[in-house]
């Protein structure tokens, strides 16, 4: 029944042989990995202003500047890992990278900083898409929170059912944002130059009284660290390398340079927009909403815009979806995650993955009152702490391969990393206070629980190891004599005597023991016991506390020290199963209780006793 | 380590020859048994008036006539109460009276209305007792749920611990309360008489807009109907007749008119206070607060009298805590409610119906929003569905026994039965919507599930019952050939070996199954069995779908068929426990799974399966 419950939500299982992988052409390759890079686009513009209009309303001025040089580390930045796509072709995710060249720390600080930004990835795709929906619609402002926890939950079942990332599927929301974006910019433009801009609708705006606070280095660079988020989503395509059509690695370096280009005109181009419209950032509407506004006017285009920004910010989310897993299962291959990680579900998807990350991203969103500008501060520091450890891996990847030209290669990964490493010392200084912090706490955190997990890991390894052992022969260790068997009862019915029985055809030493904590009980045990405990002695234990385990514990360590050569006492447990679940609620349970500590009871000699479940089913 | 904390917050184990009983004397039984019903006198004026005063505050007048009806009622049900107690003097709860002389029905009726009515009065108490606190320090409204919560939290951890029912205990706050009371009225009273009231500050009466109703006889029943609630308790002594000292019945009876005269006197005193003293309820201090204040002034002795109504009020509450417990073991022992119910824990208490009760009432709070005249439409509905029940049992009791003068036996409390039958009636239509509805549908839910878990226990009964058994000869059974033993294995380890080898002792006929979930695993088993498989078979399960349950299952059933009177395959999980708990979540827990569903599977023959669990314990 739940079975099928499953499969009409997930869909029927999928045989391993059904896994199949596309390969993508340049085009669609672009569709699929870009979305983390591009959505930015609609956010981080809006940043900037956010940051700068604390100084008044002519320091947003200063907007384009910022923009500029943060195109310029857009271009380091992808200059950089077109050279990791040709070092790595088979694939240059930032723990690889860094873990190979650097060692294991700067691997797992890298993989912790992926992880985080990974859940930043998400939540902040989905407030930013409910965001444009409510610059429309304001009066679903009071429902952000639920309507992004409802975006996570449809985004977490797609995934689980299994997206495939497929090209075609992505592509046509992709170059709809891309055209759009682009249409808007062309037209804002044109509109621009010919003048045809009906007067501004004088935005009474609440934000200049603000404009108190001077305009300092400080609240410069702060408005470029909230720029900096422009970048992240940049490493994706060299991820994703394996993905590509032949020659891999040449295909993948031409799509990125697309989509850096891309990136920095649109970036560029909202950012120009804004500062020629007078957009000032408000609370209940987006600046690319309030562009779209002025441009397009209130019609259909308008509509269509916002709707496209919505659903492709729904994209940039399953980014993460995609990567979160998938990184997660080899760190766990690894030893550095639970194992249960590895586990492809029935869909040939990391399902644990998936609910973790929607757990995590959920958690953020609800946190952060589901407000994209409260999340931003978080949100850089792990990318690009990921940018600076890559790209210093780059720079001893090329040292240690020598080859052709090496130190021109080396000298462009350690421009990448000293200046995203830079902007991530601006980033985490600027931001510590609104955020930053919470993830310079997390990322030792993770790196601390990562050793925890894999020295776990080396440890029960060695302990199950069989290092040191030969194998014996059996024949020696079979003799049904040695076993010394103890049959806990708390009444005479036909699960005790299946468990009697069972219990006396594994050794001829066999005791029962009921615990006397209802008098009545015992006296009818030991009333029934000559007719149907034959040979087998019934020992009572007295419990003046009323409890069971503790008296039977205590029979249990005096038994196993008689002869201790012949190892610990044998438990045989009688337990009857209900026919419903819901029966099983109106038991005590004893059985399984005595289960439970007896599994959990290491004998003071280290050796591990028998626990044998002698199940008697219910019919009704 | 978890038992000393235990041991710290509740007290060391006591052993069951701990238990002792005291008699009461009737001053002490009168301060044990009378809290429920006493502490009515707080809130029962005020609900009075509060239906009043939708019709203006000249209906409050009507507030005295009702009040002396209620009191009429009072005088019949104590009456009949003190013929319960001499025609059961073992103790004649309504659950017993009913059950005995009406039949298993109204007996469990009886006892659904009772464990409704001990929830509500814990939760009626408990937050009364908080507005006597914020009637003082108004600031603390807005925590008043909060502040419920913890004396429940409180009254429960008491309770845990074991309160007895000391009468020294409970007669220092029940005689306070009814001292200050009787004070608070006699001053009141002389202050009158002589004039010595400063004028009545004049209230500003926001209730007095709300006067829009008319004075219907409707509203007048639904006043009636608030006031019933000083009733409830008043059966308490009844149900404890044995605690008191010899002769008991006698003693009892004598000790339940002193109970009912004082609530006579203290209830009639109290809303003749209030009407003379032209109170009005208002939400956010009590009537007897405002009586305290007008009468005694701002000073001590008004502090006093908020202080110890408090205190009484809690000791209100603990008469639930005494009575659920006591009633749920009771029904569970006849085996109407699981039989968890019945366990008594270290400390001699029914833990289970403690933390049941505890649970009940703080939903109820928490659902109420913390509101004494929010819940009270809830309240009198069981209480009166009780006192019909028992005294309707008492009618059929004098009839059964006969004996000299019974016709009149029986007119008494068939007088009770029919003015409480009465009374129930006007409370459950006037009060219907307000809440009467949930107890309505409620009490016949209960009877519901009472009937479903007695079937089931009689069923279990039934079905393990050694009925047309007999004893067999264990000699012929236990020929060690005869199991044919599955070992799932998951890897070559010291785990594994250690449940292989068993296994061999147990049969010869063993196979070793490893399902193909990770074909390098697959290799590494196959690769070693040869070294260290021995004689046994090794089986290797195909898993398209990537499951371990799955075709293990399969196999099963298969070997299953083979040979079936050799019955189900035994089978013997090797299963590795880690040294702390944390370290569990970092495995797959398939043999705790695997566990799981095997104890769960009923096999399609009605035969059960061993399920033979080998430990294998890891040191760090």
């Amino acid at each position: 029944m739940l079975a099928n419950v499953r499969h009409l939500l997930f869909g029927s299982p999928l045989s391993t042989a059904e896994e199949a992988h596309e390969r993508l052409t340049k085009v669609k390759a672009l569709a699929v990995f870009s979305g983390d890079a591009l959505s930015s686009v609609v956010y981080a513009p809006e940043e900037i202003l956010l940051m700068l209009v604390v100084a008044g309303s002519a320091a947003l001025g200063l907007s384009l500047p910022i923009a500029v040089a943060i195109v310029v580390l857009l271009v380091i930045v992808a200059t950089s890992y077109y050279q990791t796509i040709h070092g790595y072709p088979s694939g240059g995710g930032a723990y690889i990278v860094a873990y190979d060249n650097l060692g294991v720390w700067p691997g797992l600080i890298a993989a912790a900083a992926l992880l985080t930004d990974y859940v930043l990835t998400a939540a902040v795709s989905v407030t930013s898409g409910v965001a444009a929906v409510t610059s429309v619609f304001p009066g679903l402002l009071p429902y952000r929170v639920t309507l992004s926890l409802l975006a996570i939950a449809f985004i977490t079942w797609a995934n689980l059912r299994g997206v495939r990332e497929s090209g075609t599927l992505f592509a046509i929301p992709t170059y709809s944002f891309v055209f759009i974006f682009l249409i808007l910019i062309v037209v804002g433009l044109v509109r621009l130059v010919t003048g045809t801009f009906s007067p501004v609708p004088a935005q009474t705006i609440p934000v200049v009284g603000q404009g108190t606070k001077a305009l300092t280095l400080f609240l410069i660079l702060r408005a470029f660290a909230a720029g900096c988020t422009a970048l992240t989503g940049v490493e994706a395509i060299s991820n994703g390398i394996p993905a590509f059509q032949k020659p891999e690695a040449k295909n993948a370096g031409k799509t990125l340079i697309a989509m850096a280009a891309l990136l920095a005109v649109m970036f560029l181009g909202i950012t120009f927009l804004a500062r020629s419209l007078s957009v000032v950032p408000v609370e209940d509407e987006t600046v690319v909403s309030q562009i779209g506004r002025q441009v397009f006017g209130h019609g259909l285009l308008y509509l269509v815009l916002q709707v496209i920004t919505m659903l492709f910010l729904m994209l940039a989310a399953q980014t993460a979806f995609a990567d979160f897993p998938r990184l997660s299962a080899i760190l766990a291959r690894d030893r550095y995650l639970p194992r249960q990680l590895t586990n492809l579900g029935d869909r040939l998807v990391f399902a644990n993955g998936i609910i973790a990350l929607a757990l995590l991203a959920s958690g953020l969103i609800i946190i952060f009152g589901g407000r994209t500008h409260r999340l931003i501060p978080l949100f850089a520091v792990g990318a690009f702490l990921t940018f600076t450890l890559s790209q210093a891996g780059m720079v001893r990847h090329w040292h240690n391969e020598g080859g052709r030209g090496w130190p021109w290669k080396a000298a462009v990964n350690g421009l990448g990393a000293v200046t995203t490493g830079i902007a991530l010392l601006i980033i985490a200084v600027s931001k510590f206070i609104q955020g930053a912090w919470i993830i310079i706490l997390l990322v030792p955190a993770f790196v601390w629980v990562f050793r925890t997990f894999e020295e776990h890991y080396a440890t029960v390894a060695e302990q199950l190891s069989l290092d040191g052992l030969s194998p014996e022969k059996w024949e020696d260790l079979t003799s049904r004599k040695r076993y010394k068997v103890v049959v806990p009862v708390s009444g005479i019915h036909r699960g005790t005597l299946a468990a009697l029985r069972f219990a006396r055809s594994l050794s001829k030493d066999v005791t029962a023991v009921v615990v006397d904590v209802e008098p009545q009980v015992t006296a009818r045990v030991r009333e029934k016991w000559p007719a149907w405990g034959h040979d087998v002695p019934l020992v009572v234990l007295e419990s003046p506390y009323r409890s069971t385990i503790g008296p039977l514990l205590a029979y249990l360590d005096e038994v196993d020290r008689r002869e201790p050569e012949r190892g610990l006492a044998v438990v045989v447990l009688p337990e009857f199963v209900t026919a419903k679940w819901w029966q099983d609620l109106l038991h005590n349970q004893t059985a399984r209780f005595i289960k439970g500590v007896l599994i959990y009871r290491r004998g003071q000699t280290g050796k591990d006793r028998l626990i044998i479940d002698v199940p008697y089913h219910l019919q009704r």
